[in-house]
């Protein structure tokens, strides 16, 4: 697992630059010196680039500009989000040897808090699917476990942190493929409210479902990067009252490991049947929408699987979505309900550890359900969610995610603090 | 033709009611009288409570109580349009005996304003379709010519206004319901804005594009109404620059009979093609929506041809919907962009005269899509739009179709006076 950056924090690290030990340069080598080709984390690596950015970056420290906790720190993006200059694949053949042209916002945001890019990581096709090994670029492979998913769909940047290659990375999460891999993978990752990072020039998977967020080791580093991006807290709230939600299907051990976090946390119903309903109608139509021109022109350039959820995704019926989007009110209000009680909400992110490569179907049910079914309805509200690792189940990691109401993230941070 | 309320405006029903020289339970026994069982505009008439309604105004207007140009006034209401105590049918076996509970809000608001409610009348099967002669009540005939349709799907809205029977009507329009049988049958028809007149207690077709609207022997009558139910105008609006949209298959002799109405409009181009695309796909998919368990549950009380409608709207595939959407958002800033050009649009309502009944397909195109190709865009874009008779062609009526931005309804009714 040990790469430089394995128990090396963002404060560490900003602390190591501002006192000389190390250099914004060096650091980008200790990135390349940590790189394991064989877990398949980056699809890309600019060293060029990244040796340029951070010997600015030197220079700008040296002359007293300080732009903050990111100042000089190397940072891993997944490859559905553009980076001016560099190759982005999209885990697709239809993207092989497309290298954009702009940053996506939240690089520029990333750049403007003094990160250093450091590479691309590997990505599900399209971002399409939640175990982490369907790609043009190959299967990422699980650190813990390399005969075991990363989970998905932001793999590469999961596994880049979980092995130390990185201390941060970006990526994406529209039923939970920030949250998914940072469980499997036993670091910290953070989906803030939608929309709080724009998903400007990121590979739309379903717009209104789709969110920027962060991966770290712990969920302190999650917070500064994500304060570091969006600025303060709009409030900071006192923390307390949490309640539990028992996951429908799962392996009773990972949900024993959670739950022994918070003993004394009533039990809270969510009707997660109802919500996977909500959120699969969105996202079948919203993903159609976004891909029909391309199935008709050159279907054969899709993974086969991601080829068929699509085929699937384009029979979604219309009434189902305006349902759907009817159901998703109705759900919102609910839970603001239950969130005027609680201050947040606690579950296991994932009702599994990580499965073997190439598995479709676990003891507890079909993959492809089970992997979204506790993290997909915080995409279907938008609100904040944070996987944080909750201790091992038969030597995987196991993760438990906090929910809370938007403006109130400073809730799930002070929770996870508590819990390490 | 000739029912007691034949060239009786409400002005001049308003004047001898209020000279004692007529009495609000008088025009009761005259709506009564009117009736025409053949053309078949009923299908429920309400003697009693309309006689104890009018009863009711007649003992306010001489005690002083005057609720304005609609007191005394004989109203007939859309059946699917709840009543109180009424059997409200939707045109279908489904609600066969069925009697509404409440009164619907536009019925309230008739009532509040003094109108006398005298019956129901015949509905397309749930108002989906537009040729008026497919319901549970049976055809409702053109009284220009009772070999062919009357519309739809307010079908005996407008038969009643315009044999007579009644000065005015309640009917609702999803794509162009009010204003199709208004134009065949040679009256005046309103649809305001979306969501003007509340469509609580209206049977839904498809929430996002239903409106109720009203339906008179002319434009005068149709505004007085209007104001008489919603309150005085926002704004009033003055009129000039008119455009005319070219209708893109129809009757050269009904193109020509409106456009000599505006001899100097010049033309602008309307993507009726693609309006169409969005219109179906919002419309299916909520229609869909609202029947799926009806569907399943006693599909043969449909009427063949509304089934076989539902049916291909529940194939509507979810990602046309998002697409639709997203369009519809496009095609309002453009239709805005046009009407800070001009003051109101102008084009037939129909692009052809009423075809016989059981038609479905004449000269210019199959007759399904032809009946809403000129008035749904509207319902699309939510604009108030004004049906108008321009003339006759071969000795049917011809409409002019009128439309502009909300807040400048007055526009429509100025021009409309003008061109009387």
């Amino acid at each position: 697992m040990g790469g430089f950056f394995t128990g090396r924090t963002l404060a560490d690290l900003g602390k190591a630059l501002r006192s000389g030990e190390v250099t914004a340069q060096g650091l980008v080598a200790k990135v390349l010196e940590s790189v394991d080709p064989d877990l398949n984390a980056f699809v890309t690596l600019d060293a060029e680039g990244a040796e340029a950015a951070a010997k600015r970056t030197d220079q700008a420290l040296a002359s007293g500009i300080d732009r903050g906790p990111l100042h000089g720190i190397p940072v891993a993006v997944k490859d559905i989000i553009d980076v001016a200059g560099l190759p982005t694949g999209m885990g697709s053949a239809h993207f092989d040897g497309h290298v954009a042209e702009d940053d996506a916002v939240c690089v520029t945001m990333l750049r403007n808090a003094g990160a250093v890019i450091v590479g691309k990581t590997g990505t599900q096709e399209f971002a399409f699917g939640a175990t982490g090994d369907v790609s043009a670029s190959g299967p990422v492979r699980n650190p813990h476990d390399r005969a075991r998913m990363a989970g998905g769909s932001s793999s590469g940047s999961a596994v880049a942190v979980a092995a130390g290659m990185v201390p941060l990375a970006l990526g994406t999460d529209t039923g939970g493929s920030v949250r998914i891999p940072s469980a499997f993978c036993g670091i910290a990752g953070f989906k803030p409210a939608h929309g709080s990072i724009p998903a400007d020039g990121v590979f739309p998977l379903s717009p209104s479902l789709d969110h920027v967020g962060v991966l770290a080791a712990s969920a302190d580093d999650c917070w500064i990067a994500y304060r570091a991006l969006t600025g303060p807290a709009d409030e900071t709230v006192p923390h307390g009252r949490v309640a539990w939600i028992e996951p429908p299907a799962a392996d009773p051990d990972v949900v024993r490991t959670v739950r022994a976090l918070f003993p004394d946390a009533p039990a809270e119903p969510l009707d997660f049947a109802g919500l996977r309903e909500v959120f699969i109608a969105i996202e079948f139509s919203e993903a159609y929408d976004v891909h029909a021109e391309r199935i008709a022109d050159a279907p054969g350039l899709y993974q086969p699987v991601t080829l068929g959820r699509l085929e699937e995704s384009g029979r979604m019926p219309g009434w189902r979505l305006v349902r759907a989007l009817r159901e998703r009110d109705r759900y919102a209000r609910e839970i603001a309900g239950l969130l005027d009680r609680y201050d947040y909400l606690a579950m296991p992110t994932m009702p599994i550890t990580a499965p073997e490569l190439g598995a479709t179907e676990v003891e507890f049910g079909p993959l492809t359900a089970l992997l979204v079914s506790l993290t997909s309805p915080w995409n279907v509200l938008g609100l904040p969610a944070l996987s944080v690792l909750a201790g091992t189940v038969r030597g995987l990691p196991v993760g438990a995610q906090l929910v809370t109401r938007r403006g109130a993230e400073n809730v799930l941070f002070d929770a996870a603090a508590r819990l390490a």
